[in-house]
């Protein structure tokens, strides 16, 4: 089957490239560590030039081959190889956002060896408290297009990771999204703060204490917000009711648990409605399984995980904007 | 004048001794940087023997002139000194504590010059999750001393810091208190976070910013709680709402904001009142400063700071022990 389509999921630590064929059908895929910000640095031959800048380098490493074979081919990217620090900045596109919008916006640039590469814009919201993504918008879109006209208004999709992002949808658009820092609070506690120095690191999942640490979120004890619950991960272990071994996850659940509990206040008051909305999870499988756990003890009875997302998405960015020929 | 009491006010990061004559009036104090994080570690002759243990040193640093004076001067120490990780581990005290209970509490060691060194246990509240201090019992102690007899009703003691606690009491005893990170979430998203990366340290007080975090988290916008509008300081520097050197004040006013939010609605659920009780702060002068501005903000309109409260309960849990003669 013939390639149509290079696509990149191109992110601050890692570089996905997908090739595809008509449909999106994904030929091939390959996973490299070649994030914007760790990028390769030894300079190498590249389109008959020697070539020091990192960028371009990561650019061959993931795809020359696929180019060399099928130098035609179309090449498109999303993520913050888009943002101040990346390839080639492509400023944000306001909410609402769709793939006709984002589509014919993308920032073209020429790359070393003569083939343009497309980069997708990310999406502001401009609200009191303005919220960005880079990456996101282009999986939101793909599990989008998937539905059936009318999902969205019942719909929230998520995107568990460092910065999670809730995402409200209608008529094939972005319209709203919050955004929480709960993955990257918990890794900077556990790595440089004092909860950090009792928890035992690398222990197999423990489910109860994660569960226990939703609750303790939901709880009317929960109510005084984690800048507080937060100091009972370091007490409980004190008053040994919470090993060593249970810390972690416990500490994982108490800061999910305040997360969902706070997406499902701030949803029903927006909705004006007790009722809550289904949820698509999109992102790594074992964090969207912890998201799973807690969303449910939260209230939210519906929940999927969406598949080949970034794929879908980077190719109905590329067709709407025209690269498919 | 002649001095009757050393009393030692011994933390993770820093050491503080008082010379104390009667009524617990301060003859001469020491600062020094000796806390049981941080002791001294090089061996010295001390009471005619070599010594290399830590605490002696510091100890000795401390005030062993004072005791080669008067060898007979009754010590006296709290905080971390007494932890697990202290010199000699003092057990906790439930709540409700009281000077009484607390001076009956001490645990004795004796030091290498024949100095016995009289440490004062910390208050854990068995809570459904429990609270736990140490050193801050001191301070409330010294400044209940001071006050007549039923203020202790419609008074909130405050101890902001790395960990802030929230003190309630009544006829003389700590009955209840709350514990905030608040400080060293702080501390480790500046140094640790994506939101550090932006952030130009070293300006002065941007008080404006440091406003607009407090009403930030005041706001309706602020309901979805710290873990989302942390955010909000990477996504006003994004937008140019919030210069480099605004933006770690404006993360300082925001969380302190979250945590008297937090204060403020505990208080008026467990009191069954609308009326806030008053404020009485202890500690560092310019954090004090900025809890009192947000205090305000927040709708504590009675705040007013407490000087010397460590020496004083130091003074008066001696005297409880039967330390004085």
């Amino acid at each position: 089957m013939q390639a149509q389509l290079i696509a990149l999921d191109w992110g601050t630590t890692s570089l996905r490239a997908y090739k595809l064929a008509a449909g999106g059908q994904v030929l091939e895929q390959r996973s490299l560590s070649s994030g914007i910000m760790q990028l390769p640095g030894v300079p190498r031959m590249i389109a008959g030039r020697m070539c020091a800048d990192g960028f371009e380098l990561a650019f061959d490493e993931a795809c020359g081959d696929w180019l060399d074979a099928q130098p035609e081919l179309a090449v498109i990217a999303c993520g913050m190889v888009g943002s101040a620090q990346g390839w080639a900045e492509a400023a944000y596109c306001e909410t609402p956002a769709n793939v006709a919008n984002l589509g014919r916006s993308l920032n073209t640039l020429r790359s070393l060896r003569g083939v343009d590469v497309h980069i997708v814009p990310g999406v502001i919201q401009r609200s009191r408290l303005p919220n960005v993504m880079r990456g996101e918008e282009t999986q939101v879109l793909g599990v989008l297009q998937g539905l059936p006209a009318g999902a969205g208004d019942n719909l929230l999709i998520g995107l568990p990771g460092s910065h999670s992002k809730w995402v409200e949808v209608a008529d094939g658009c972005i319209r709203h999204f919050d955004t929480f820092m709960t993955g990257e609070v918990f890794a900077v506690l556990s790595e440089h703060s004092i909860l950090g120095r009792t928890q035992q690191r690398g222990a197999p999942f423990a489910g109860r204490a994660f569960d226990r640490g939703v609750q303790v979120a939901l709880s009317s004890e929960g109510e005084i917000g984690p800048l507080s619950t937060l100091f009972s991960a370091r007490s409980l272990g004190l008053t040994g009711e919470l090993s060593a071994a249970e810390q972690t996850d416990y500490l994982s659940g108490l800061l999910i648990g305040h997360e969902l509990a706070a997406l499902a206040s701030v949803q029903r008051h927006r909705r004006h409605s007790e009722h809550l909305p289904s949820i698509v999870l999109i992102g790594n499988a074992q964090l969207c399984a912890r998201y799973s756990r807690a969303l449910a003890a939260c209230g939210f009875t519906q929940v999927s995980l969406a598949e080949q997302a970034t794929e879908r998405g980077l190719w109905q960015l590329a067709e709407a904007a025209g690269l498919l020929g």
